[in-house]
């Protein structure tokens, strides 16, 4: 088992206040010890107490750096383990110092996630709550993070566990009849597998149905701006931008030729891309861009094509409605405030009705309708599933469907009568598929790859 | 008296395992009591303890984050109010919810600094001492921060405490002979004046000796490497930084022309600038930057001129030669395992022996002597002198600089037998100018500048 000790810093590195180091293992407490000096000895400290005092070089003798030390005693700690947290000053030197002398004792570097990874391997938290811990990290969204925060709740593995016992029962029930084939328990067995598998598929299949929303609300939509130059397409990208200014979020790669900016218009978030390069061009580097923006539009969920409804269409713009035919996509009529000029009947033989939306974005209209837009598109109408379980990650999706699958192999042969033994194995592959979901039958490869995503000191 | 709650992110913002959320004032525990649900009530939660649980908004009674909250009561805290601090799981949404919720308490954002300003006020710290907070969140070396932590932990304020408590002794016993003005003791007095007086500038003169180094080690030695191409110069700056990878710092603004690096040899913190774009050109926008580098290695505190042995001097150089003259500077000859075709006597036109240094880059070879030389050039030797106090902030050096001042002038009263009521105004001022470094005599707006130097959440 786990018997050595590890530590990393856990906070994002920069000038700031504080920085946290994270301790956990067995030697946490004796090996900090060693260089950690207060009133209280930490070996005599409480579990949840926090020590004030300075940490010392063993050795030299030389005082390192002026610390709060908080002390959790396992098994009430993130890891289960026993976990010391040294709060330093912030700043580069200041951890460098901390950590460079923590690692001369009985104590190695943590790798990525494997503070997570043994609150896992310590059965403290299962894999799906594991992988929403990352999820939170990531997050994007208000939206994004409360779903993550319910899956390290266990929303999920609660749903999966529920699933998972029924299918259990299931599996005693047809081990009792094996034992006992006689012709009438077969056939009432069948019907007993044919009931509970279908019970179980729909569950799955409403799980499913959240993927697709998931995924949205996890990664936001991808949006791009579309429309000729001077129509209103920056001015609407700083107004969706400045209305939920503090939570605009630089990702890296904004020098890339598309910029991205993650922006939430009422619990939709929408990753919004900066398309402002696409045009007719004859300048060779140039055109590189502009193909790399097409790419971009044309990988989008969501087109918002702008016009200028004070001008007539131009050609460009022609072409513009082609592309968006058939593609989730919003039509605003800009400059709603001027008189109009722009034939809506045009319009209307690219897109339905519902889809085009007046706006005025000098006068700031039109916005609240943009967001119903989007809205009645990608989630048929106001988001109000709070309660709902969502999935979102790729690996649970499609452990799913092959679960599904499992039953239904299941359910048919149950239907063809086919002997309950051979249907047995069906119904206990469809619960190790459910299993390894939330990492119960998981190989120790795919747990390497999960937490090998993990940030450091997570 | 300060009588509201505030709050900041204290952490780095950006992805990681945690971030921290400080509050500190007298409803601290109170209004974060009304968001958070654990087992033990905050209210009644003891000083120095750790509580497991969730920040929930009180009105919708969403669950807002899974945070671990630490409370320490006043006077025990780093600003001697009760301080909260929230734990939460890193990252940018994290963060912002739970700061969102607590800005809707009774609590408001706090600004830069206020934080160690407050334990400044309520007089936990001095000036200096919080002036060295921020000393050790910008350390860019190890030395730097280790002379920082000695003055947060009170050196300086102990040294300048020592030395006003001899000036108003001295002001108390001229006080006495204003009171007993016979002749007697009024020459006894002067007298008396004259040895405080010379006692305190002599240690005031001690301390700004160590001004100059002390500003070196904090801000390190700006040091250009010049020459002409392929003399060795970038491998020589890889070198350098490569031996000290970990603790190399990239700071804001390598897109300037001269880039900056800061490495340490051997305690010896050095800025490494890279002056790689000095050449003759015709260019006109490469002129601007040659203009830029040139101006770098006018600022320089040290110029490290590389040569290659294996070649005769170039006339570059030899212009190069002419501009090192009479600057602190080292010439490196480098390719010293080539056969030497380089004439050492011209170099000794320029500079003396010491100041040349033997090296091959490509065979690691001559690194210690450029250590032991530059060690030389600016401490006189080793640097040895742990126990000393050093002087690194100009604020104190100047004052210190009066301080003298005035103590020259009552000295120079004092001999001359002028009256002593008189000699006890220049006394008071000096005490009075040691007393604004600990902050003790500092007006307010000196206290809102330096605090406006901090970063958000100290």
């Amino acid at each position: 088992m786990i018997s050595d000790t590890i530590a990393a810093i856990s906070t994002s590195v920069g000038e700031a206040g504080i920085a946290v180091i994270r301790v956990s293992g067995p030697e946490a407490i004796s090996e900090v010890e060693r260089i950690f000096k207060s009133k209280t000895k930490l070996s005599e400290a409480s579990s949840h107490t926090i020590h004030y005092g300075h940490i010392y070089n063993p050795e030299s003798g030389e005082k390192i750096e002026e610390v709060l030390v908080s002390v959790m005693r396992a098994p009430r700690s993130f890891t289960t383990e026993d976990v010391v947290e040294i709060n330093t000053h912030g700043g580069v030197i200041s951890v460098k110092r901390v950590m460079d002398l923590l690692l001369l004792q009985n104590i190695r570097l943590a790798e990525p996630g494997e503070f997570t990874k043994r609150a896992f391997l310590n059965g403290r938290i299962d894999l799906s709550q594991a992988e929403a811990v990352i999820d939170l990290i990531r997050s994007k969204s208000d939206r994004a993070f409360s779903l993550a925060l319910k899956q390290v709740d266990g929303a999920l593995s609660r749903k999966i566990a529920e699933l998972r016992q029924i299918l259990l029962e299931t599996l005693a029930h047809i081990e009792v009849n094996i034992d006992y084939p006689e012709h009438d328990v077969e056939t009432l067995t069948a019907e007993f597998i044919k009931q509970k598998s279908s019970f179980v598929m729909e569950e799955i299949t409403k799980l499913l149905k959240t993927a697709n929303e998931g995924k949205i609300l996890r990664e936001g939509i991808t949006t791009a701006i579309v429309g000729r130059p001077n129509v209103g397409k920056s001015s609407l990208l700083n107004t969706l931008a400045r209305e939920n200014k503090a939570i605009v979020t630089d990702i890296p790669g904004t020098t890339r030729d598309v910029i991205e900016e993650y922006v939430t218009i009422n619990n939709i978030p929408l990753k919004l891309l900066d398309t402002a390069g696409i045009r007719e061009t004859m300048d060779v580097v140039e055109r590189i861009g502009v193909e790399r923006s097409k790419t971009a539009v044309d990988e989008a969920d969501l087109l918002l094509l702008v016009l200028n409804a004070s001008e007539p269409l131009h050609d460009d713009e022609i072409k513009l409605l082609e592309q968006i035919r058939g593609r989730q996509a919003i039509i605003i009529m800009n400059k709603m405030d001027l008189p109009r000029k722009l034939d809506m009947d045009v319009l209307r033989q690219y897109v339905d009705e519902q889809s085009i939306v007046p706006m005025s974005v000098k006068e700031q209209s039109g916005i609240d309708l943009l967001e119903e837009r989007i809205s009645n598109l990608f989630f048929g109408g106001k988001l109000e599933t709070q309660d709902l379980t969502y999935v979102t990650n790729v690996r649970h999706i499609a452990l799913l469907n092959k679960a599904k699958k499992s039953l239904q192999d299941a359910y048919n042969a149950a239907d063809q009568l086919i002997p309950i033994d051979m249907i047995q194995i069906d119904v206990r592959l469809a619960w190790e598929q459910l299993g390894e979901i939330v990492g119960d039958t998981a190989p120790d490869s795919l747990l390497d790859q999960i937490f090998s995503q993990f940030c450091l000191g997570k």
